[in-house]
C-alpha cells in the first residue's frame, strides 16, 4: 500500500493541489465579450430567468450541474472524519461525472449541526444546480435527510451509497441467477448488512420481484426477526417471522448472499451450506465478506461478485451514477423514481450480455470476457454503458411522467 | 439596445447553456489513474486532511476556490428578483475571478427563508472553499450578514458590492484629489445615496484619511443629520450634526461629490455650485446621477468618473475583486482586513500612474493614456493589476498577522 499510498497523495498535489477547476466555456477575452458574460448584457438572462425560471436552463449552466453533498459522517470505509476531510472523495466523485457523462459536478462538504439545519442548508442552495447527488452520510440519518430533500428540492435528489449501489447490485445479481436458471421470486435471499446500502440494495430487488419475506437481513445482534424490540424503522421492515437468528441458520439452502457489512465475516463452511448454484455479493471493501478463492474452494458452482477491481464482477457504483444523472437531467427529470432505477438495473444488464469491444478488454487487462460466472456486471470503461442507460432513463423519466421536457429523436444515438 | 440584447442572450445560450464549467486537473483516462483519484487511492488525502485540516490546501482544490453567493435581493439595478435569477450575474463573477486571477469560481445562489437562516446555510458550506465573495444582497441585511459570516467561517468573506466598489472609488477619489491639488483630509463630500456601496466607499475614504465630519450622507429623504429620528444604525453613524437639510444645501462649496444611488439627481446648477476644482464620481449603473456631458459642460476644472466604460475614469469592481481575493487566498489569510483593503487601493493607484502598453490602449479602444484627469483608474485590461494588486494585499495581510502562510520570496514576481 506504500506505494499506493506515495502515487495517490502525489497525484492530489501535483502540479496543483486537487483534481478539479473551473473553465469557462464562452470567450472572456475583449471588453465586448466582457459586456455580454456580465456588465451590461448579462442583465438579459437575468430578466429572462425573471419572467421563467425555466430560462435557467437555457441561459446558465444549472442543467448540467450536479452538486455532490456530503457531511463526511461515513466516508468510504473510513467512517465519520467530518466534512472536511470527506473533500477529496467529494472532487473524486465531480472527476467522475465528468470523466464518464460529461456532467459538471461540484463538491459542497456541509458542516453538520443538526439533520434538520443540514437539510435546510441543502435546500436553501438546491436551485443553484441540475441535481444533488448525496455521498458518505451516515445511516440512519441519511434516510430523513434524502426523504426531506426529495420533497423540498425543484431538482432530482439522489444518495448514491443507497441507490446507485442498489442498481448495480440488482443488475449483477439479476445475471447471475439468469445464469444459474433461477428467478428472483423464488429466491432466499441473506443479507448481511442493515445500513443505508443493505437496506436499498432489498428494497431494489423487492422492486425487480424478490419477495419480501424470503429475505434474510441481518445487523450486528443477527437476524432481523419480528419479535426484536430495537429496530428503527427502516429495519423493522425488513423483520422476518422468523425462529432463526443467526447467519448459519439462515444461511443453509439460501440462494443468494448479500454482503454490506465487513470483511471476513462469511466463513467457508456457511457457504458449503448454500442452495445448489449460489450467488454470493460480498460488498464490503477493500476486504469482502469472504475472500472468492475461499468460497471458490468449498463450491465449484458459484457466482461471486466483490467491490474489488482484481476480481471478477466489481460491483462499482460508477456503472450507475454518471449515467442515471445525465438520462435524469437531459430529461429534466422532477425526480429519480423506481421506474427510472429500474430502467437503469435493465440497461446495465444488457450491457453485460454484448460482446466486449477490444479497447475494453485492454482497458480492463484481460484478453476475453463474455457473459457467464465470471462477467455478470459491465465494466467501467465500457462506452456503451453511457448512451445505453441514460437513454433507459431519460425514456423511463418520460413514460412515468417526471420528464419536464421530451426528448429528441435522436438522443444518445449518436454515441 | 436590442442588439446587446440579443447579442447577450445569443452569448449565454449557445452552444451550450452558461459560461462556465468543471475541468479536470489530473489525468482521469486509464483505471490505474482512477484508483488514485478515487477508490482506494482517495483514502490517502481522506486521512490526511482527518489528520490535519490544513492539508485540504495541500490536496484538494479549496486553495484556489471561491464561493460567488446571492440571495438575489439586489440583483445590479434590477431589485429583488430572486436566487436563480441571480445566477447569470454570479456565474459572471466566477467567470471573471478565472479571466483575472485563474481563481476558480462557483456560484451558489441560496434561497433567502430568513437572514438568520442565510447565515447558517453560507457558514455551513464555507469549509468548502478558500474564500467567499458575497454578491448583490440589499442593505441593510448584508451588513449583519457579512458581519456574522465574517465571525463564524475560517476563511476570507467579502461583500464586493460594499468593498470593492469602496477600494476602486477610494484609489480613483484618492488620485483626482492629488491631481486637483486637494488634501483627502480637508475635503468636503458629498455622499448621495446611503446603501451599502455608499456606506463602505465612506467608511474606507476614512480609513484613508477623510474627515468623517466633513461628509454629509443623502438618502431618499435628504441629509442624513444628528436629529433625524428614522436612520438605521449604519446610517447613524454618518448623521452629521448641520442644519442642512437638502442636495443643494450641501453641494455649496463642496470638493467631492460622490453618487450611488440614482439616475439624474445631480443638476447641472449643482455642480456649478461645487468648490474649486471639483470630483465628481456619479457611480449610479447605467445612467449616472449626471451626465458627464451636462458636467464638464458647466465646469472645465472638474474630474468625473462614471460607472461606464464608454466614458473615462470607469469605476470597475473588476479592478479589484479578482486580485484581492488571490492575494488574500495565496496569503491564506483568514479574513480581508482594512490593512489589506487600503494596501489594494495603494495598489490600485499606483497603476494608473504607470505608463500605459499598446495593448491596453488597444483593448481600451484608445491611442494614447496618461495619468491625469481623464484617466485616473487604470483600465480593466491592464496585467500589471493582478501582480500588483494581489501582491499588495498578500504582503498586507502577512503584515497585519492574518496571514496563515509565509509567501514565496518570488511571489508574482514572474507576471
Amino acid at each position: 500500500m506504500t506505494d499506493l499510498r506515495e502515487q495517490a497523495l502525489h497525484y492530489h498535489a501535483h502540479p496543483t493541489p486537487g483534481k478539479i477547476a473551473i473553465e469557462l466555456t464562452k470567450s472572456a477575452e475583449t471588453a465586448h465579450d466582457l459586456a455580454l458574460a456580465y456588465s451590461p448584457g448579462v442583465a438579459e438572462p437575468v430578466r429572462e430567468i425573471a419572467d421563467d425560471p425555466d430560462n435557467a436552463y437555457k441561459y446558465t449552466a444549472k442543467g448540467n450541474l450536479v452538486a455532490v453533498i456530503s457531511n463526511g459522517t461515513a466516508i468510504l470505509g473510513l467512517g465519520n472524519l467530518g466534512p472536511l476531510a470527506s473533500k477529496p472523495v467529494m472532487e473524486g466523485k465531480a472527476l467522475l461525472f465528468k470523466r464518464f457523462a460529461n456532467l459538471d459536478a461540484i463538491d459542497i462538504e456541509v458542516t453538520h449541526r443538526s439533520t434538520e439545519e443540514f437539510i435546510d442548508t441543502v435546500a436553501n442552495i438546491a436551485d443553484t444546480f441540475g441535481g444533488i447527488n448525496l455521498e458518505d452520510i451516515k445511516a440512519p440519518e441519511c434516510f430523513v435527510i434524502e426523504k426531506a430533500l426529495v420533497e423540498r428540492c425543484n431538482v432530482p435528489v439522489f444518495h448514491d451509497d443507497q441507490h446507485g449501489t442498489a442498481i448495480v447490485t440488482a443488475a449483477g445479481m439479476l445475471n447471475a441467477l439468469e445464469i444459474q436458471g433461477k428467478n428472483i421470486e423464488d429466491a432466499i435471499i441473506v443479507c448481511m448488512g442493515a445500513g443505508a446500502a443493505a437496506i436499498a440494495c432489498m428494497e431494489l430487488l423487492i422492486k425487480c420481484g424478490a419477495m419480501r419475506e424470503k429475505i434474510y437481513m441481518l445487523d450486528r445482534k443477527g437476524v432481523i426477526h419480528t419479535r426484536r424490540d430495537d429496530l428503527n424503522e427502516y429495519k423493522t421492515l425488513f423483520a422476518n417471522n422468523t425462529d432463526m437468528r443467526t447467519l448459519e441458520d439462515v444461511i443453509e439452502g439460501a440462494d443468494v448472499f448479500v454482503g454490506v457489512s465487513g470483511p471476513d465475516v462469511l466463513p467457508p463452511e456457511a457457504v458449503a451450506l448454500m442452495a445448489d448454484k449460489p450467488v454470493i455479493f460480498a460488498c464490503s471493501n477493500p476486504d469482502p465478506e469472504i475472500k472468492p478463492e475461499l468460497a471458490h474452494a468449498v463450491r465449484d458452482d458459484l457466482i461471486m461478485a466483490t467491490g474489488r477491481s482484481d476480481y471478477p464482477n466489481q460491483v462499482n457504483n460508477v456503472l450507475c451514477f454518471p449515467f442515471i444523472f445525465r438520462g435524469a437531467l437531459d430529461a429534466r427529470a422532477k425526480t429519480i423514481n423506481n421506474a427510472m432505477k429500474v430502467a437503469a438495473v435493465n440497461a446495465i444488464r444488457e450491457v453485460a450480455k454484448l460482446s466486449v469491444p477490444s479497447e475494453v478488454l485492454a482497458a480492463a487487462g484481460v484478453s476475453h470476457l463474455e457473459f457467464g460466472r465470471e462477467y455478470i456486471i459491465p465494466k467501467p470503461m465500457d462506452p456503451r454503458l453511457l448512451p445505453r442507460v441514460a437513454k433507459a432513463v431519460a425514456q423511463a423519466a418520460v413514460e412515468s411522467g417526471v420528464a419536464r421536457i421530451e426528448l429528441p429523436d435522436n438522443y444518445m444515438s449518436e454515441l
